[in-house]
């Protein structure tokens, strides 16, 4: 099975360092990366010629000079490495092909994966994947691999899904090792959260050391970054936000808990109670069924952003809701920022943060020693699938360097299928 | 100022290291040490020589031999420094002197600091530390300092609270300086919680590597240890689980938060709701007063355990939000155990951890990977100021062979004063 282990996790190597501050920075010089990576000039010499002659890096002409010798500047290859990102929803799935220096080449959103076994819709992925490399002539062989970014709880070794959702199929079916056969690419599972909080550590526009994720898809899932690192705890479901009590008294969620935040206060819930509201749902042509939840939630969102009282109101009420979820967020991780990503934030996402941010303002334990910012991903409604595939880029040049670390990640285990499939 | 800063958290030194085991595991061999520490029997060698040289170690006679050479032990001198750790609640104090093993040898219980100013409650927590000392003849030289162990939010790097708790006169009050003024001593600011977690984690039964912390005195906090680190986040306030939102429509609570899980399950809801009983009231005779809720929550404690069916219903009311509070920490921090600590725990701790215990196996996220754990703490209500002392003990050691560390923790700043202190 071609999976990554991810915990704990090790600390970078000197290669995997450089490549992340160029990553992070684009073009830079030898002595500006002597300061970043805290290395010496030796060093840093060093490791670049190799980087050079792995064709990882490349030179990018001169900085002006300041007096002194002319600076030779260095940037990432971007057609070194390629890598995907899939993010799996139960209403909508995109995938996503960045190149080495993790800009997004191509995109692409589909159906998801609420109306499919298993089996079909990574055939369906894989597909697409195959039709997104040919599209845009990038060879097979430069792709590192694929990030899988879906909800929790996961079982990340095995590569399995430990929740009957969307529908019992999921449970336990082989994800991991079926999308990697499909593919002939590596594959690792990852929580579309968590990837959603790579993506915004490392390329960004928050720079708070510590942050907290809200991820708002067709489900509700939280992440955190602490001092640089994504939290990943014991295990590999953190940050199970949507699965955390709101009210004692609420209903019982098939999580086993009551009351929690995705019932109270995800995209289902405020669909369900506008298409209660029948004057509402049908001024907004509500659909009312599970596989269109997202679209829904994107119609109340377009309506209360033009004005349509009930419908702003229904936002307000579960922003409260998610603003006292990062209330707990932020009281047990002592964080300050926080940051709201996924597709529930794309149409109204100015008005949800501005009430999130009113509640988490007025509660936080810790306001007192600084305001709690909240802030819209840079990433928009791809923030979890960027993310993905930027963990693949950084997770696989680390390995390839890492000579003890298991090469299964790294090597194809059958030749991949694509002509096999429909497109 | 005496402060230590701790965050972010150094590595160990390699002395503070090998102590850590010592101070673990009791009596080692040099190789036992070499396998424990993964250093080269070489460097175990000269450190251990140091160590020796300093006092800090000492022989402990020789392993029954089994075939080659026999073995010479090692312990640490438990003379060679000592420690106190003070636990300050609303309701009830405790002070413990630690030696270097970290063996408690003496410990005194007083009143809280609910009807006292700030001033006057640190001249008698200084008074009984001196007498303590005194009483065991322990030379005012050899004690390395205080950890003031009490409730947050605070400012660790001030040495103050930043809550008006129990009174206005405490918010901001110069705690850590006035305390190192009176005693002569360098003085650390602590969360209860924290500090039960660090002693539960080198001193006490649990041995997973990543476990949380209820803590339940007249407050209600939180703490966790993660892959055998104490989670720190970005600042000092971290894992307030009192104050989260255990119900939405709940009172509001003075942190401007709703329906917290302190004004709904802690020790002063609990009272508060017995005296509302007034058959319960009288027949516990329930004294009602702030000063006296860890002793009526006791008498409530005492009367379920002997069976009194209101007395039970109370408390098992409130394990359940325990519970639910339990099952967000183990959602968000990825955890298999949780541990009760303090002394609300101490005289139903068996009832209370079966009922948590049910609630968070019927509710986790995590459960189908494996049982959550939820066990009393090894320590009892003196968790917290045990947790303290060793922190101490071990905080010190590792600053005194930093040569780089600053200085000011273990330089007193003046002679003590304990002759001008009333008794």
């Amino acid at each position: 099975m071609t999976t990554i282990s991810t915990h704990p996790p090790p600390a970078p190597t000197t290669k995997a360092r450089l490549l992340d501050i160029m990553r992070t920075r684009g073009t830079v010089s030898r002595v500006e990366l002597v300061g970043a990576a805290g290395l010496t000039p030796g060093t840093i010499t060093n490791v670049i010629r190799e980087l050079l002659d792995d064709g990882l890096v490349q030179e990018a002409g001169q900085a002006r000079s300041t007096g002194g010798q002319p600076r030779r500047l260095l940037r990432l290859r971007a057609q070194a490495h390629y890598a995907v990102g899939v993010q799996m929803d139960r209403c909508t799935s995109s995938v996503v092909l960045a190149d080495f220096t993790g800009r997004l080449v191509a995109q692409k959103t589909l159906q998801g994966s609420g109306s499919h076994a298993p089996g079909e819709m990574l055939e369906i992925l894989a597909s697409r994947i195959h039709h997104l490399l040919e599209a845009e002539k990038v060879p097979f062989e430069s792709v590192l691999g694929i990030s899988l970014v879906t909800h929790g709880p996961q079982n990340r070794v095995d590569g399995t899904l430990l929740a009957p959702r969307p529908t019992l199929q999921w449970y336990g079916f082989p994800l991991v090792s079926t999308l990697s056969r499909l593919t002939g690419l590596p594959v690792i599972l990852e929580n579309d959260a968590t990837a959603a909080a790579m993506g915004e550590q490392w390329l960004g526009d928050v720079s708070a050391e510590s942050f907290g994720v809200i991820y708002m898809a067709s489900g509700l899932g939280g992440g955190a970054v602490v001092n640089r690192e994504v939290y990943r705890g014991g295990g590999s479901n953190t940050v199970e936000l949507g699965h955390i009590t709101l009210d004692v008294s609420g209903p019982p969620c098939e999580c086993g808990n009551r009351g929690c935040v995705e019932n109270l206060c995800g995209t289902a819930a405020v669909v369900a109670r506008a298409v209660r509201d029948l004057p509402l749902r049908r001024r907004l042509g509500l659909k009312d069924n599970p596989a269109e939840t997202l679209n829904d939630f994107n119609r109340i969102s377009s309506a209360a952003v033009e004005g349509d009282l009930a419908a702003r109101h229904l936002l307000e009420d579960a922003a409260r809701g998610l603003g006292q979820a990062a209330v707990t967020l932020v009281n047990l991780f002592d964080l300050s920022t926080v940051v709201l990503a996924g597709p529930a934030f794309s149409t109204a996402g100015t008005l949800l943060r501005d009430h999130i941010s009113a509640t988490v303002n007025a509660a936080a334990f810790n306001r007192e020693l600084q305001p709690i910012s909240v802030v819209l991903s840079s990433h928009g409604s791809l923030a979890a699938a960027i993310g993905g595939s930027l963990q693949v880029l950084r997770t696989a040049s680390d390995a390839k360097e890492r000579r003890t670390a298991p090469p299964s990640f790294l090597t194809r285990r059958t030749p991949p299928q694509f002509a096999s499939l429909k497109p």
